[in-house]
């Protein structure tokens, strides 16, 4: 693991970290953001998984996080959205391959060698974490877009080991949506059946422990329509009583000016579970 | 005068505009937030000067500086560093040409046809905000690095137009360090005196008025000892009895994470005086 980056900010630092990761046998950069706090001291931590076209830097240097998680001594890690390098299978779609990992384990070729970021994220790069720095064990997990259908899965399928999750403008359903589905296609193949298990709306019909839950979603949202579609994941709350507090920010749209204007709602409902 | 951009981000929103510069001679882009406020309130403008390479977007994506523009109603309005298009003189160092404008006005050949920053930003683009935004006629000004520079000499030439001066990592005086001499040389040419108009550290000395002034400067930033000098705007501001708040920050350098840990006090600091 090497040290890439290193910033002060607010009461803490920034770090960039490149890795050699043997899941996705490939380089890989994530940010941590590590607060002050006392040497032996343990904190907290919240995963951050960002949207299409993003890698490691667009949280750390747009949402101005650093800010709460200063206040609320909590580590923020920002890993990248794909496996990336010249020898990593790619599309010229901005939407498939490098850029676009939909944070699943791939089944199809050319993609299951290295497309494995849902194993990445949920036990590789959680270890390395746990191991290099001074967390004690809890975490929770957010996103912004594919991130926040990453953080939806990720958290839903994984209620032992998250505490809370939340997302901004996520994919709740991308079975049903064209990101979605050219993504599943590719990745999963033509079995509709193998797509449940990455589909917030499936999950939530069929998981047995119900994390607090926390979306953001602008009404000004250019993919609001097509591929977003809140309402189905409202829905099926409601059918199972599941927690889901859904905040509709009238006139926000897709962008960071969109999360850095709620970031510190959501660090502080992560906060307040974690420390809970 | 044609909107390219809009966000809602936090109470306001976030602009972007392009018009054609008649003192550039060429297309520019700019910046603004504007803060909610009532439907014929009038509110007072702080200027954001960007450094070497930067646009209008730098400071607007990383800065996190809406959320207190917000808090204390004022506008923000951040133009880009130079002029620019295929036609403007240019150069291939990254402190020369396009993006490194110096706020200053050219008097060398092939520089003076397009390279007027200071009269861009001291006439031109203040009169273009004031006819179309709801301004009081009251503003500031503030800077980074190049920009922090050319926060410095426009408030201090200027005392009748802004209230307050603030900067972080200014280049405290171009005169005596690379960046500026290999600018000044380009843009003013080599008699020295010219150069003093553009110096801030000459213009303390002889400034009649004394506006409040604000610095931060992280003690790691890596520029600190070659290009930036503080000492030196802080040992003449000492002799002139000049009214500089100087904060050395530990460890901090000379990035935007700098920048965003401390916006909100000088955002304070100008609010105070724009409102007092």
């Amino acid at each position: 693991m090497e040290k890439i980056e290193q910033h002060n900010c607010f009461s803490g630092v920034q770090l960039v970290y490149k890795h050699l990761s043997e899941v996705l046998k490939c380089s890989m950069n994530f940010s941590i953001f590590v607060p002050a706090h006392e040497e032996h001291e343990k904190l907290p931590v919240i995963y951050w998984l960002s949207g299409l076209t993003c890698n490691e830097q667009n949280f750390i240097t747009k949402a101005g996080a650093q800010k709460y998680a200063s206040e609320h001594k909590v580590i923020i890690v920002a890993p990248d959205t794909s496996p990336r390098g010249a020898d990593v299978a790619d599309d010229a779609a901005y939407d498939l391959g490098q850029g676009a990992g939909f944070y699943l384990n791939a089944t199809q070729a050319p993609w299951s060698k290295h497309y494995q970021m849902y194993d990445y994220i949920v036990h590789e790069l959680r270890q390395l974490i746990d191991q290099h720095f001074s967390t004690n064990g809890k975490q929770s997990i957010m996103g912004h877009s594919m991130g926040g259908h990453g953080a939806l899965v990720i958290g839903l399928k994984n209620p032992e080991l998250y505490h809370s999750i939340s997302a901004f403008s996520p994919i709740v359903s991308p079975s049903q949506v064209p990101w979605g589905i050219q993504a599943f296609t590719a990745y999963l193949g033509a079995d509709q059946q193998t797509w449940k298990a990455y589909d917030a709306v499936e999950l939530v019909k069929t998981c047995q422990v119900q994390l607090p839950l926390l979306i953001d979603q602008g009404t000004a949202d250019s993919f609001l329509q097509e591929q977003l579609k809140p309402e189905l994941l409202h829905q099926v709350c409601v059918e199972k009583n599941y927690p889901l507090t859904l905040n509709m920010r009238e006139g926000f749209d897709h962008s960071y000016y969109f999360i850095a204007s709620y970031i510190e709602s959501h660090i502080a409902f992560h906060a307040r579970i974690l420390r809970g």
